[in-house]
C-alpha cells in the first residue's frame, strides 16, 4: 500500500488543470440505458448519444473505467456539465472520501480496497448523480462492478424496474463491502499470529505485526471517511434517499460503521499483541539470564578454588596431605549443592 | 470468541438473499398470546394461526429460537410484513447491535453474551415490536428466555396484565443483563492475578492477562453500541416507551452504561497489570544480575590471582617465599572483602 | 476497595424484586420536622408519625442509616410513594450514581467515599426530595452526616430556617466534600513516593504505585459521575434549585469537577512515575551492567595470558627467560591500562 | 509548585465559613478613583470611602493584595455586597479558575503563575466587577499589577479615558500573559535536554524530565480551565464586552488557548523525549553488551583451551611435541580471528 | 524549527504597541490593481495611492513582505483603517493561525511552512480583506506568491477577470498547498526508514525518529486550527464566499483536512517505527545474549574440569592413569554436546 500518491498540484497553478494519471489501464467507457421494459448497453459511445441519453426518461449509467485519458474526461465533462474542480478530483486518485453537493449533481468520491498479490490496493470511485444519470468513474479497471453489469444485462432481480437511485445504492455497497474479505483475510493473520507470538516470539512476526500494523492504518486512513459521507448523504439529499431508499442506505451506513469498527477492534488487538511480544522476549531473555546466573555463579566460584591448588607455591600445605585432592572434592560438591539449594529458594530455578 | 464472524455477503449480490446460518440448533417456534385473562401457548403455528394472532386484541409473542432456517423466516416475514433487509440482518449472526424504525414495526438486534465451557459465545437476539406484537429471533437455543417463559405460564406477577411494552422491557432486560455475570467472572479472575503478578510473574500470566484483555475488547464491541440502541428507543419511540415505562427503559439503560463502565475498568486494570507484570520481571532480572555481578566481578580478579602463581616461569621470586601462599591468601580475602564492602556501599545488595 | 459488588439480579427475574444486602450494620431510623420555630426528632417512627409528616407544613428529614431490611424500607417506600426500582437501587449498593426525576420526587444516588483502616470504602446513599420533605439512605453508618443532624440539633447557624432544599445541598456537599480528605491522603503518598522512585527504585514501591493507581481507578469510576448528576439537578428542576439556591449548587458542581480534576492530575503522576521508575531500574541495571563489563573485559584476558604460561608443554621459550615473570607483568599492566583508558574514552565508566 | 493545597473545609461545616489563609505577606488595599479627567488613589481606605466611591460615577479600582485577614474581607464584602460562597473562594486559594454571574456582579477567579527562585507558584486572583466598579484581590503581593497601577497614575495612552471594562480586560491580560515567560523558560530548558538526552543519557536528565513533566502537568490543571472563563465571559456578558471590548478580550481568549496549546506541545515533546531516553539507554546497553559478548566469548575458549594443557597428565603426548606450544598458540590466534570474523559478519562489531 | 519564537508582550504593557520583528529581509511593498480589462502594478506605492486605489472599482492587492518595519505597517494601517490589534498580530510572528471579522474588513492569519537546507520554516501570512482590496503580509520573502502575481501580470487564465474573492482563494490555497511537498519529502523519509528499522536498528535512526516526530508535532501545532479557519470563513462571511466561490473554499478546506489526516498518520506511523525499534533492539540483545550464554555455560563448566586436574596435589589418582588425559577429553566432549542438545531442546539456538 503505497503511503502518499502524488495527490497535489504544486501550489500556485491555477485550479481545475488536469494531469494524466499513470496507469496502465486502458479507458473504457460502457453506457447503459433502461427502465423496466427497455434495456441497451452502448461501449464507448459518442458525445451526440451521451446528450441524447441525458434528454430521454431512461436511467443512464455512463460506467468509465480505467480512467487515465484527461481529454475524454474533459469532453465527458462538459457534455454533463460538471464542475472543473469535480474533474480534476477524477483524475488526482487519492483522494479522501466526500461528497459534495453541486447545483446540477451530487459527487460521491469512495475508496474501494482490493488485494493484488497479497498487497492492499486502492480504486477511486468517483459517482456523479443527477437529473437521472449516474455517471461513475473507477482508477482501476471496474471489475468489481461486473456482477452489478451483469445483473443489470440478465434482468435478474428488480433491478431494471428501480430508479437511478436504486443504482446508486448498489454501486455504493460494492464499493462499501469490498473491505470486507479483506479485513476477514486480516483477521485471519491476527488469529494465527496470537498463538506465535505466545509459544515462540520471533523476529518474522514483528515484521508480520508492523505489515499488519501499517495496512490497518492506512485502510483507516482511505475508509474512515466513508462513513461521513453515506451519512451526509441520507441527511442531505431527500430526493435521492427517499423513504423507500432510506433502509437500503441505511444498511449501508451501518456496514461503513461495522468496517470502522472491525478496523479499531483488530489495531487493538495488533497493539496488544505487541506487548504481548515484548513481554515474551523479556521472559525468554529471563529465563535465559537465570541458566547463565546459575552456571556462572555456580562454576566461578569452583574454578577459583581449583586455581588456588593449581598455584606452585614452595610452601602449601594442603597440596601434601593425603587425602587433601578428596577433601576439596567434597568442599567444592558441598558448595555447589549449597548454592543451587540457594537458587531454589529464591525461586530462580 | 470468535473474531470475526462470516457477516456479509460477497460484494455484488444483491440485497435480501437470504443464506443459510450453519448452526445445529434446530428451529424452535412459539406462540404466546395473552392478556390480563386469556394465555395459551402454541408450539409451531401454523401461517393461519400467526395471521390470527394478528388481528385479535391480545398481546402477541412469536418466540424464534435456532435461526436457521432461511424458508421459515421468509415465510413469518410475508405473514408479518417484516422488511427484507431487517430479514437478511436475522440471518446474518454477527451484526452489531442496532435499533431500525420501519413503517409498521422498530427493529431491535441486540448481542446476548454467555460462557459456553469458559467461552465467550454471543447470541444475536432481534426483536420485532409493533401493532401489539413481538417478534423474538434467538441465533442459539433461547435459553436465557426460559424464566420469561415460566413467569408467563404461571402468571406469576403483573406480567400477563402489562402490554407489549412490558414485554419488550422484560426481554430487553435479559439480553443487557446477561453481561453481568460473564463481568463478574472476569473480575474474579483479575482480583487473583493481581496478587500473582507481584509476587511470581510467570508465563500463565501473561496468557491469562491476554486472553482477559482479547475477550474485553471483543465484548466491548459487542456491547458499546447497546447503550445507543436503548437510548435510541427512549428517545424516539413515544408509543413503546411512554410514561410509565421510561423509568424501566432508563433502568435498562442504566444497565447498559454500567456495563460499558466495568469493560472500561477492566481494560484498564489489565492495562496497569501488564506494565506491573513487566515492572516486576524487570525487579526480578535486577536481582538475578545483582547476584552475577558480585560474584563474577568478586571471583574473576582473585582467579586471575591465582593463574598468576600457577605460571610455570623459572623465575617467580613469590613463589619461593616462606609465606607466599599465606599472604596470597591474605591479600584475596582483603580484596574480596573490599568489594563487597563497596557494593554494599553503592546499594547493591 | 472492593472491584465487583454484587449489583444485579439473575437474568429474568421480575424488576423490583428486594433482596436482602448483606452488612451487619443496624437499621437506624431518625425522623427530623422543623422550621423556623419548631424542631423535633424522632427515632423509629411508626408509619403513622410518617404519615403525619407528610401532611404538615414543615420540612421533614427522614434518616435511614445502616439500609439492610428489604420489609421495613419496602413499607417506607409505600408511605411515600416511591417507585419499586428506586427501592430496589437502594437496596442494592453499588449503584453507579444517578439522578431521575419521578412524578413526585426527584432520586439522587451518590457514593460517599470514606476511609475504613486505609481501605477506602464506597457508602451509597440515596436521596428522595419532593413536597417538602427529603428522605436519605446511607449504606453504612452514616457518620458523615452526624454534624448536619448536629447543626440541626443546636440551631446552629441559619440552617433551620431555611427550606428542604438547603438541607438538599447540605447533603450532597458533605457527601461530594467527603473525596477531599480521601484525595489529600493519597496526594500527599504520591509526593512521598517521588522522591523515593528517583533515589531508590525498590519492590515496595511497585506495590505501592499499583495499589494507588487502582484505588484512584475505582474512585473516579465511583465519583465520575456524580458532576454530571449535580449539573442535571441544576439545569433540571427549577423548583429545588432556584435562584437563591443556584450559587450554592453551582459551588457543589465546582468541588465535583475538582475532585475529577484531581483524581485525573494524579493518575497522570502515578503515570508519570512508572515510567520513571521503570527509568531507573534501567539506570541501575545499566550501572551495574558497566562494573562487571569493566571487570570481566579487563581481568578475562589477563586470566587468559596467565592460563598460557601455566601450560606444561614441554618447549615453552618464554618461561626460561631471565626475567619472563616481569615483562608478562609489564604487559599484563599495560593491557589493563589501555583497556581503563578506552573505557574511559567511551564514557562508559 | 505545591500539588495539593487545603482547599477545602471539613465536609459538613456551614458553607459560606472564612477560615485565615495562611500567608506571611500583609494585606495592601488600595482604592484607583480616575476617569478622563480625575485621579486619586487612596490607601487603606476607610468603608465610608468605599461607599462614597460606589455612589459616584467614577471608575473604582479596589485593589486588596496579599489577602490574609477575614476581617477585613468580610466588611469589604458587605460594603460592596458580596455573596458569602465568592468571599470564601478569596479567602480559599488553590481554586479552580472559574467564572460565576451573581445578581450584582461577575466574579473571576483566575491564577497568575510566576516563578520564585526556579520554583513555580501560583497566586490566586480574583476579580469582581459590576456597577462600574471593579475589585481585585491577590493572594499573593500583586507586583503583577504594578505596571498597570503606573499607567493609571502617569496616565500614559487612554488607560484613564476608558471605562471599567478596559481595566478589566488589562487585568485579565496581565494575569493571563503572565504564563508565557514561564513557558518561554520550560521552553528553553526543553531545548537545552534534546541534545544531552541522545549524547548522554544520564540520571540527573531523568530527574529533570520528571520535574518539567510534573510542572507542565500542574500547570495545566491550573491554566486549562482558564480558556474556558473567557470564553464565558464574551458570551454571556454583554455590557462588559461589547463591540468595542470584544478584539480586546478575544485577543485575551487566543493567548490562552496558546499558551494550552504550547502546555499540550511541551507534553507531548517530554514524552517523546522520556522514549528517546530509554531508547538510548537501550542502545548503551546494547553497546557495552556487544563488547561484553566479544571479549567474553572470544577468551572464554581459549582459556579452556591453555587450562587444558596445564593439566598434570601423567601422560599428554601434545605437551611432548617439539613445537606443540607454538601449534597451540597458531590454533588459539586461528580461533580468535575466526569468531572475530563470524561477529563482523553478523553485523556485532 | 524554532521551538517558541518571542510572540508575547512582557505582561502589563499597553495592547497594541508595535515592537520591531528582527528579520533580515527587507520590506517590499507592491500594489496591484486589475480588473477583466485594466491591469497595473505598483512597486513601493504612496499612501496617496494606496487611497486613491481603495476609491475605485478596481480589484487591488497590496502585496507586502518581509514584514520588520513597524513604522511604515503602522502607516499602511491607518491608511486602510485596520485595527491596532491586527497590526500587533501581523508584526508579531509565531501566531497561530486565526479568523478575525472586524466592522470593515476580515483577517486571516496562516503558516505557510517551506523548507529551507532541510528546515522547516514558517512563514506567517495575514491577510485582510474588505471592500473590494486584500492586503496580504507575509513575514518572509513572500517567494510563494511569485506565481501568483505572474499568472496576474500575464492574464493567464481568469484570473483577472475575477474578483477579489477569487484572489483571496488563490492565496489561501498557495498557504495551504505548500504543506504537501513537506509532508511528501517526510513521507519519504518515512519509508526509506522502515527498511532500515526492521534490518539494521542503529543510533542514526534514533536521531532520525526523533527529528521527524518534533518536526510533525511542531507542523501539527501550526497547521491544525488552519481547518477551522477555512471551516469559519465559508460559515461566516456570505460576501466572500458566495455560491460560485463555496467549490474552492470547499476544496482548500479539503485540502486542510487532508493535511491533518496526513500528519496524524504519519505520527501513528512513526510512534509504531520506536516500538518496532524497541523491539528490534530487545531482538538483537537477545541474540546477542543467547550466544554469549551459550559459550559461557558449555565452557565455564570445562574449564572447571580442566582446572581440577591442574591442580599440584600430591595423591590425585586419575592424573596417574593411563588414558586419563584422554578420558578427561572423552567426559568434557560428551559434556559439551549434551549442553548444546539441550539449549537446542529449548530453542535457543
Amino acid at each position: 500500500m503505497e503511503t502518499f500518491g502524488k495527490r497535489y498540484h504544486p501550489p500556485g497553478t491555477p485550479p481545475g488543470t488536469l494531469t494524466r494519471h499513470s496507469t496502465s489501464d486502458t479507458t473504457h467507457i460502457r453506457l447503459f440505458e433502461y427502465d423496466g421494459e427497455n434495456f441497451s448497453e452502448t461501449s464507448s459511445p459518442t458525445a451526440q448519444q451521451c446528450q441524447h441519453a441525458q434528454q430521454n426518461t431512461l436511467v443512464d449509467w455512463l460506467d468509465v473505467t480505467g480512467v487515465n485519458d484527461p481529454i475524454a474526461i474533459r469532453e465527458l465533462g462538459e457534455t454533463f456539465g460538471l464542475h472543473p474542480l469535480a474533474l480534476e478530483d477524477i483524475l488526482n486518485s487519492g483522494q479522501r472520501p466526500k461528497i459534495d453537493f453541486h447545483e446540477q449533481h451530487a459527487v460521491l468520491i469512495l475508496n474501494l480496497p482490493h488485494l493484488i498479490e497479497d498487497d492492499i490496493v486502492l480504486e477511486q470511485v468517483s459517482l456523479f448523480i443527477g437529473n437521472g444519470h449516474l455517471l461513475s468513474f473507477c482508477s482501476g479497471d471496474g471489475a468489481a462492478f461486473e456482477p452489478v453489469r451483469q445483473r443489470l444485462r440478465q434482468g435478474f432481480g428488480r433491478m431494471r424496474t428501480r430508479g437511478v437511485e436504486y443504482l446508486l445504492y448498489t454501486l455504493v455497497d460494492v464499493v462499501i463491502d469490498s473491505a470486507f474479505p479483506l479485513l476477514e483475510d486480516i483477521g485471519e493473520q491476527i488469529e494465527a499470529l496470537e498463538d506465535r507470538v505466545l509459544e515462540k516470539p520471533d523476529k518474522a512476526i514483528l515484521h508480520t505485526l508492523h505489515q499488519l500494523k501499517r495496512d490497518l492504518l492506512l485502510l483507516r486512513r482511505a475508509l474512515w471517511p466513508q462513513r461521513e459521507v453515506i451519512s451526509r448523504l441520507i441527511q442531505h439529499d431527500a430526493e435521492l434517499v427517499n423513504a423507500t431508499m432510506r433502509p437500503y442506505f441505511s444498511d449501508c451506513y451501518d456496514h461503513a460503521v461495522q468496517i470502522i469498527d472491525l478496523i479499531e477492534t483488530y489495531r487493538e488487538m495488533l497493539n496488544g499483541m505487541l506487548d504481548i511480544y515484548l513481554s515474551s522476549l523479556s521472559n525468554r531473555m529471563n529465563d535465559i539470564m537465570r541458566v547463565l546466573t546459575v552456571v556462572g555463579t555456580i562454576f566461578i566460584p569452583l574454578t577459583f578454588i581449583v586455581g588456588v591448588y593449581g598455584m606452585n607455591f614452595r610452601v602449601m600445605p594442603e597440596l601434601e596431605w593425603e587425602y587433601g585432592y578428596f577433601i576439596i572434592w567434597g568442599i567444592m560438591l558441598a558448595l555447589a549443592i549449597g548454592m543451587l539449594a540457594a537458587f531454589k529458594w529464591r525461586k530462580w530455578l
